[in-house]
């Protein structure tokens, strides 16, 4: 939620003098990604963000992101499209950073989705899933099972119970669970991994676009549709909203059938989701000084969640197969 | 630099559909402002800034600085425009803040100015004392002689002195002489009072429009000029540039010829108006906890400006009737 990198007007004018995108009108720093510095840039062509990679993105991963969402886009997919500079490079370099120029889409994400959003996510994932195949650079998830056993090896029991008496305990039984029952035998392509709320863009009710890859990576692809479950069909009080769960799932279904393997997954994948939130979340909010001016989220609401697909027994429960 | 109030997609539509502005496209917070959170809002009819104002800013004072814009830009300076609403008004509430909406100006400030850019800030300030003239409503300056020894009793020489050692006295000495010397038979009228190159846009090396009137009142129209020759006239290293003050004067007198008795105080008002920045900051400084995001401005800039102001003998040692 910052400008990480202040650049000057000389310095982007320059940068974008590589670029056929006209001449510079405005640039404003924009509040959002808590990862990189963006800006929203006007040119006499009209508006396009442009993206400073700081430290957290990996720069060896970022060839991959831009690559994606450049093929994404040629596959029908609406998302930021990566502009190639007069060198043909969609990564260039601006104040010591890596940096991307890309178009700007209008839209705006939704704080309050509605089972009708839900199911326009659904067929936009599986579209995103269709879209991907053919993308022959390979990103592995970091974030998968290992992933979450290394985010809690360096947490520690001891650490983790700080937060709340137990949750310890709770996650490394979850963990040994999941291992044990992991499937391996999904269907894998490209997945966003991260396709919460705030990366969707609607406009007059309709999709306008998926934005921020940069949890894109190959996995299972059931996976992903598993994290938008625990994403979108959750209300405030952190009940299940069976309504939300089977659009999504109907949504998904209607551009790409689940296979029964991918079916009788489901409340695995959903448990596994829930338990990478909880680990990255409890790994923010014990790194996080006291009296920080952003506050972390609040880990525990993924615990609750953690907790309803522990009770899953099958995908039904996720509103699969209800038809209204 | 942040976005202190998250409001959602359907606060801001419903905001927006008070105004004739067309259809909500998009919106972002943007990272400037370090008093309010500002949003870059696109409709269908183009692009807004949406502010709202947060405690810093004193909400019986938002009449004054949004009807200064309004008389302002009617008076043919280019600044923000406060729209109205269907109900007449320029000032309006979103999530229990008060609320306007401005005309987005295209352009950026300029990081390293120019003397030919100078000129061109000299004009536009004169341009704004001449425009705000018939503007009916009164506000003192808060940030006047009275507020300077405010700010010091505050802080206290001790508290003063932790940041540089003698500095306390040297501001103390420098109060007394001001009380004694300052001015009080200048023409008054609305000044800006914080015109820095960040609240000075341009675009393709021509004037784009003044922003932030924040700091805006009633006061002497030749102090405003002393602090532009603060904020525009000193390079990176304290020195004076009077080639740059030179062309601040010209481009000021080319619209609004100054009196004798301006001419006359210039040297004294300059001071007051180094005094001022010196004070602000080091209550800045003296008030953020150590280890904050955000670092604040090193007062003793001022203090090198300051010393050189109390050098000079008369405006002929900022540049004022110095051809080339």
């Amino acid at each position: 939620m910052a400008v990480y990198t202040e650049v000057s007007d000389s310095d982007i004018a320059r940068f974008l003098s590589d670029y056929d995108v006209g001449e510079l009108q405005s640039f404003r720093g924009i509040a959002e990604g808590v990862e990189n510095t963006n800006y929203m840039v006007h040119t006499t062509t009209g508006p396009l963000i442009l993206t400073l990679y700081e430290k957290r993105v990996s720069g060896g991963d970022l060839p991959f992101f831009l690559g994606l969402m450049e093929h994404l886009a040629k596959n029908g997919l609406s998302c930021p499209v990566p502009l190639r500079n007069k060198h043909g490079d969609n990564l260039s370099t601006l104040a010591n950073r890596s940096a991307a120029l890309v178009t700007f889409l209008e839209g705006f994400w939704l704080r309050a989705p509605a089972p009708r959003h839900c199911r326009i996510v659904g067929e936009a994932l599986a579209k995103l899933h269709l879209a991907g195949s053919g993308f022959d650079m390979k990103r592995p998830n970091a974030l998968g099972p290992q992933g979450w056993q290394s985010l809690f090896d360096t947490l520690g029991v001891d650490q983790i119970n700080t937060i709340k008496d137990g949750l310890g305990e709770t996650i490394l039984a979850e963990l040994e669970t999941l291992h044990a029952m992991w499937p391996d035998d999904l269907e894998t392509g490209v997945i966003h991994a991260d396709l919460f709320p705030d990366n969707v863009f609607f406009l007059d009710d309709d999709l306008s676009g998926l934005i921020d890859f940069y949890f894109a990576c190959n996995d299972a692809m059931a996976y992903d549709l598993a994290i938008c479950l625990n994403a979108w069909c959750f209300e405030q009080d952190f009940s299940f909203n069976i309504t939300k769960g089977q659009a999504l799932l109907n949504g998904y279904e209607k551009v790409r059938p689940l296979s029964q393997n991918e079916t009788a997954a489901m409340p695995t994948l959903a448990r596994g989701a829930a338990l990478r939130f909880l680990l990255t979340r409890c790994t923010d909010w014990l790194s996080t000084p006291p009296g920080a001016l952003v506050k972390p989220h609040n880990p525990l609401d993924y615990l609750q969640r953690l907790q309803f697909h522990q009770t899953a027994k099958n995908i039904r429960d996720y509103g699969h197969n209800l038809r209204t």
